[in-house]
């Protein structure tokens, strides 16, 4: 079967009626309506095998996550999703591997109603590429310099199964508890969209990310962008139970520093308390209050009695 | 250098003023804003090194192709650039290799007034993966669906000097000539951009596609996507005197089913052929009639005396 059978034959899919596709696969560009007024939502990943995923990962989780932590971008601009490219390089052009990476990859993409609208294939080291569009209304867009001190510090969801999956998988020996247990939200993590869109809606909510690289590296993120520093209570994280029975030093390296969470972190104005908790309520998200901005450059992680505890902040660094 | 660091000293640069980027490269998203009332025009490319460019292929060139490739696909539809993102993996963060890359990446960015906006750079074997943006206006694109019976073919500029080039450095043993004299136009395509939205723009101008896999390959995608067939005079194509010294097989093979040309392939209503003419001048570009659409299915090709000449079509299939 030729490379274009090939996509024909898995990728390809009628547009979904009523969306903003004009034109799907199969022409030089695909052509997208964007909603008037709004402004255009842009974000690409590269995931490698070996680096990204263990080669020889479950092709159907695979097609999900590959989308997945692209549209945690768009729930972290407050975006609405409106289609996607997927570039991918291939060993070899092998059946039994795409068709179930394209039923992961479509149900992600039905589920959210954002249609595969193009992209390229060919020979090489399996490698997924994948750029995602999405809309917001130019103002009601969660950007990373937007937070101010005194802002709130909140997080949906919670941090660190997904690194303490990745240690049970790897056999690291700090690592406890049943792989089946956290193996999900390693493999398969929600983008949160519903909620990211809901807090670009609300008054008094400033900045946002999605949490790929662990909590702290990435809000050293916006802490930069902003010229704010922050107050962590690591008491005040919610803590999985899976994470109970590690010692005290791993279970602050995967709640703090875990990666691949694709939970959102923001800020709001604490007037905006109560209309934060009912944002998640209705998104059916738990957010939780994790500490605040404040003036003084850098992250003080703070304990029960209010001492500062010795935390490494850290990013996964893909050169370091 | 760590991997922000890297792509914040070659990539980054401010979003030209008056441009459609609201939000460049440090954000979740990047944010543009097209002009109203225009449609967006989507593509993305995958180069895979050993397979779309030589293992040690010069870096300035290469960061200059991944990029024309995929303003080639705007131009085919008529499309002007609004931005790109780019997503890399590289087997070390080497310097010399990111700087010249970025820098003949960038200055044919300029050029086109397409900016960087956001991307991806991972550790990996060697894999440059952009998805370009431009806008259009509705109805004024060039799709592959739109040509009639009846149309004129044309096409721009000049076919197979790519090919030989490949040929030369391969060392094929049919190849004559010197490679420097085509070199360029395998290393550094010109992406048809000002003549593609003119072309889009004229009166009577229907379908177009760049070619980039050999145009009888090529132009069997407008046949099928139309419902047409076409007769090429093959004393018509405009022959490079490069290709002049060649037997006439491997000229035709250059001709037809070279691949990498860049060139755009387009159909025209024979009213709009002063038009199209007076168009390709503006643009600077020599455009040539090749021909003719009819109803009958597939591809003729005609000598001088409209005889039909047996001609293999033939598109370049990366799991052929």
């Amino acid at each position: 079967m030729g490379e274009f059978e090939l996509i024909a034959r898995h990728f390809t899919r009628a547009a979904p009626a009523g969306g903003a596709v004009v034109l799907g696969v199969g022409d030089d560009c695909a052509l997208l309506q964007p909603t008037p007024g709004h402004q255009l939502a842009i974000s690409s990943d590269m995931l490698v095998e070996g680096r990204h995923f263990f080669a020889g990962a479950e092709p159907e989780a695979l097609g999900h996550k590959a989308l997945a932590v692209n549209l945690s971008d768009l729930a972290a601009m407050g975006a609405r999703p409106l289609g996607f490219t997927l570039a991918l390089a291939l060993p070899a052009a092998d059946e039994a591997w795409l068709a179930p990476f394209a039923r992961g990859l479509l149900a992600l993409a039905d589920a959210h109603a954002c249609p595969l609208v193009g992209g390229d294939t060919t020979r090489g080291p399996l490698t997924i590429s994948l750029t995602v569009f999405g809309e917001v209304l130019p103002g009601r867009v969660l950007r990373r310099d937007a937070a101010r001190a005194g802002d709130d510090l909140w997080i949906s969801g919670r941090t660190g199964e997904a690194r303490l999956a990745l240690a049970l998988r790897r056999g690291e020996p700090w690592a406890r508890g049943e792989l089946a247990e956290v193996q999900e939200r390693m493999d398969r993590p929600m983008p949160r969209l519903a909620l990211g869109q809901a807090l670009a809606a609300t008054e008094g909510v400033r900045a946002a990310l999605d949490v790929s690289d662990g909590l702290l590296g990435d809000l050293g993120h916006i802490l930069k962008a902003s010229g704010v520093g922050a107050e962590i209570e690591l008491d005040a994280l919610p803590l999985a139970p899976a994470l109970r029975a590690l010692d005290e030093e791993h279970r602050m390296e995967c709640l703090l520093a875990g990666g691949d969470d694709y939970e959102l972190l923001f800020t709001a104005d604490a007037s905006a308390h109560e209309a934060v908790r009912a944002v998640g309520q209705r998104a059916g998200v738990v957010v939780t209050r994790i500490g605040r901005l404040d003036a003084a450059p850098g992250v003080r992680v703070l304990d029960a009695q209010g001492r500062e505890v010795a935390a490494r902040p850290r990013g996964f660094d893909h050169f370091g």
